[in-house]
């Protein structure tokens, strides 16, 4: 097991979250209109489609939004978390009752083809850095409470997770350092009040300030904004002594470039933000 | 106030909401970058600036995000949710202590990015529209936690909001058709079950469908994936007898073709599982 | 299945609602007497019983209640939600852990009892009113946190429900008529700012006030506090063009009157604020 | 202090509750009539009436109803919680947002229309007990999720309260004595695992269990289901070596019958399960 | 049963005990750690082991956490809760997933540990008042969210528990006394307003206190501080119309001569705030 | 801000543990000794008093636990977290409401006690290890619920954290490296799954281990159980390549030899699982 793998989402969290979403959907009344319309004992088979290819990320979930209106629904995955869908091919088999089918057919989509959508978008630029030492990974800028899905699926399109949130690892941006008088002051201040196990970066905008970073303790550097050529001068005066992270700009169009620069790490924002959904469909 | 305008969100729902957002982000340990650098009574003024033009919304979040941190924060709205940011404009000029300006500074503009992104494509369609009576709506496939803030950034865009859950309204689509034994028995059961307070509307795929719908008594015809002709000819069957809302491969090439149809409404998946992120900064 | 018919609560919202009420009830040390003198292997047999005839309703969470304290409860249901049971009747047989027995029995009563209680009030309502069309619903005077049971239980004595909150249907009172300005332009900022899937009820407690209702767009009029003869006339008014619905001084005495008058609907606060429970024991 | 006297609520629950009863009530759009029609400064006067007369209790959860919704709102009581009303009466008078006040109306009605409706069938109870040395008293039989604030208007009304939850005092029930093989290891098995702190009460349903019951270590006995002769011999051989209660069969018509027989208390389940709301209204 | 056993904790709160444990371990991504280095499949035998001798108690919550990680978990106790352990002995042998017994190992003994360190503690105490009638109980000095697992603890050492919380039994202190105007006005008021399944306990400093005390209506008194020779004449004093409980200044050093005095009970805070852990192992 | 100091915990953290704590003292009924004796509107002063001499944590939960029940509460601190206080000093001075001060008194000292017999542990060993460069650094062997607020009280006794969770750092155990088939394989699939922003630390019983170790690329190693001799020399391999931290068999007679071996950082469990409560009371 010493390569990269992808590994189950903790179950309790999936099932809190699918627990919210499922009484978001139903609401107080409950799904009034299979219920109106469809005998408890109704059985039926169905099949989860992709519509256009992609990644999958997010069966837990799906399977679980069936799972609690149906205990006994039998879900039959054709492609994995991490594995490449083709367009029209069938992502999961179901059969179970109708009603459970059908009212928890949203809110698995919903988390299915949002998160698969962020595996397709990483997929992509993954892809594009091939051959490189590059690897793409997320951000912060997520959408409020699915943090821990969306790293997952940029996990399982390929791409690397930064920290997941504003305590398991120091990120000195140019504020702090305004504030704390410089860029040294401020990575010291970050080193006497973090424990041993934190990892502590810093953004810098400049060589100047690279320079002055690489005068201290640091983990890896942030190189904001910099076009490939810098990037590369950055990299060379890096020199092995931190990771180096680029950010800013990224896209399909230039992350084969900023790869090529010899950076440890490309951060996209979009990866999370900006994702369009991968089209899913349930067929019956 | 008899025109369309925009209600501000329950409080109670925001609060939640953003608490729960901050928490995801603060973890355990909080913000320890800025925990160590910044001084506990440090001030800071900053501005919430839009990087691209856009329609704002979301800034009660982004402001309950500060506020959580500072119940003493200024905040300055320049652009008001529903309203039209330049690329450049301020959006918000903020000013209270640097650590919870700093500390919440994602979580507020990940919702307030999230949630402009969403207005700005709705706006842009509600545009393309501009001239006939359909109105954008938005679909149940929204991101999970989030549906309340996503159809009010459907409406600060200029659209309108569909049923907000699987209870509120009945929605009968082909599978339920297909297990009552025809459309007739299906409205008939929906009618039976349903309360006196809560609309009908039914999906249909083909003209004779919908004459088999317009037999019956519903208050809307989802029209699933017609071309704007057939759309037309639709219209022309409804006669007023029921709202008529079109639905399927809306896109900003497509949308003004289909509203020329007549149709009532146009709903669109894509506003809420597809927008990418309007792109906000903080600057200090 | 296009007759009225009951559909099961959402089985997520059940369990929530009766671990709450276990909590409630066990507090921080549990059934001290049971466990004191039961000992935890002891099994036992019990019947609940009608000691009065009435409707039932509630049995998901009475059931839930023993399941969660021993999740291989017999539960045998010799009467269904939405059925008589006559005095001293059997309702479910039981048998399991006599621990698990005695500590739920009372939030197990409390559930049923308060639930077929409703049942058995709207049922004496509904069979006053045959050969009517008025159905019987209930209002938003439910007690808080047991709205979706209470509801539940109107429509398992046979009646109808109204709206389940502020949120799924517009209702205009008088209130809102002052502050508009008017019927018209009250009705005219509903519209405009409601989705299309909602509909739009307007209070009248006036035959003028009706006609003003009648010539705007709306789906149904409650006609406040009305004679059964005025009410025959605005039933003649309305003509079929909206609903009718009567509301105010509704009780056994005057509900066939009110009934004959030829509304559609008859909405009864009491049903739901003033149902005595219906007499159930747990006997062994 | 000496004397019986009511404390408030603790604020902590009240708010708890309150959050949870708008919730139920906003659902997911918040109040959509009063957001399409009041503006969101305008301003409104509002009393809120007794229609008949009764025993006020619940004006905390009527006034945090109010005030969660503006926290301004003025909130004036004419009539304090465990004061009587007369039919007319303003008991609060009311200032504020006009959105506030027409949103939160329903459920601080709902609290308190409920809370005083047990306070006043309570007070009406003790009032027939009076010149005897009886208390009235409540049960768990209780609305589930209300517990606490029925059997704060149950003291309200001048009555008293009985054991809080299966886990504060010991209730020992024919079942127990039936597995414990007996009156007197019944107690026996209490007394040994229950804390000192801890109240022991046996139920009899004749003079011969009593006779056993006096024999060991009992605070009270429930005498259950006696006639007025049988309570008054009852209390003769318990003679002060424990409480006496009666049980059963309680209403208006035997009350003072049982009272009469010297009995401590007299639980009645009817206070907090059958009560019927005290109607009270809001007006402007 | 007619003697002092140890019943189970109630399984709903030791549910939610262990899940807010795991999920406070596990944070946001899980246990990186093993889900980087362990098979998913690969499985594991394992012993909880007593590194030192003590009292066994948490073994339902240690269950529990692997529980809910593998639900197919072997967990097989070799020693009970309230048996003792000896030093090497193996507790528990446990077979499952691996992931899952790595993951839970610190949650299920952090809650074993702390509860058997208390047990033990108890345990000790119990054995040094031997022969007299004194109970060691605990006090409500327990760590906040734990009251009822250390009250279990407690029980399981051999101890009695003294009240769970403010609501279940009075106990007057000096500051009521003070603000009561004396002793009698202080129990006058208790009386009053608490029910009457509420006992009530006084604290006294001196023996004045306690004579005033004894001469009105109180369950239990606190003897605050006294010398065992004081202790003995305040036995002698109340003669049984009171249960007696001595408290302060108690350990392992002066228990017995506590105990001598003829007191019901020795209230211990340390038991709850200060025992160590009982030093357990989980073994491969 | 370059040196070490103590950031206050997060407040909505620290409002959402008082709460619950606040809860589970109040129960159901609430406070009924202070209620049925304490006027409403009494008011009090009173003093936080060391009893014995320690290093002060937890103001802030105390200050809550007062301020829920009393917004308009003084509390004055006379000593900060982080500095000590005498035996017989005021730690605070308190006024404001009676009832409010009683019915929190026992919460806040909980908090205060706990949190403060932590950072009094830790201060001595801290004291203990002056002039050599080991910082002394707690575990994940923490209370469950309360981890937060025991690594926030080591940092107030002038220790160190490690990691908060699972999630936050990687640490390989014997067993992660038996699963792995070796220490290079463990850290290399630690490695790869990782994110960049995650240390990674191995433990090692032995130099052989340490070598192996030191082969890989880890941040730094746990030297589990070595004695003085042992670790000065792993410290010498080491030479500055990882952090080096000692674990196993710390306490007061031990810890000055094995911080004079030269080891960055000492562990210890004792810490958070076995630090006896600082003695405070609350004083009129």
């Amino acid at each position: 097991m010493t390569k990269k793998h992808l590994s189950p989402l903790p179950r309790l969290l999936v099932e809190d979250a699918v627990r919210m979403a499922l009484k978001e959907d139903l609401g107080r009344a409950g799904d009034i209109t299979t219920d109106a319309i469809i005998a408890p004992d109704a059985r039926i088979r169905a099949v989860i489609r992709a519509r256009r290819a992609g990644r999958i990320a997010g069966l837990d979930l799906a399977q679980s939004a069936f799972g609690m209106l149906d205990e006994n629904i039998s879900f039959e995955r054709c492609v994995n978390d991490g594995e490449d869908a083709g367009a029209g091919e069938d992502v999961v088999r179901i059969s179970g009752l109708a009603r459970a089918v059908l009212s928890a057919e949203r809110v698995a989509l919903n988390y299915l083809g949002h998160m698969s959508g962020i595996a397709t978008m990483t997929r992509e630029l993954v892809a594009l850095t091939k051959g490189t030492k590059a690897q793409i990974c997320d951000t912060r800028k997520t959408t409020p409470g699915l943090r821990l899905f969306e790293k997952y699926a940029v996990k399982a399109g390929g791409g690397a997770n930064h920290r997941f949130g504003l305590d398991d690892a120091v990120l000195i941006k140019d504020n702090h350092i305004a504030a704390a008088g410089g860029i040294a002051s401020a990575i010291g201040a970050a080193r006497a009040n973090a424990g041993h196990m934190v990892k502590v970066e810093v953004e810098v905008d400049t060589l100047e300030q690279l320079d002055l970073a690489l005068g201290c303790d640091v983990d890896a550097v942030l190189l904001d904004n910099m076009d490939p050529a810098t990037l590369a001068e950055a990299v060379r005066r890096i020199d092995g002594k931190a990771l180096a992270e680029a950010s800013g700009g990224v896209n399909a169009a230039t992350v084969a470039g900023i790869a090529a620069s010899g950076v440890d790490l490309i951060s996209v924002g979009a990866l999370t933000h900006s994702a369009p959904v991968l089209d899913l469909g349930l067929d019956f």
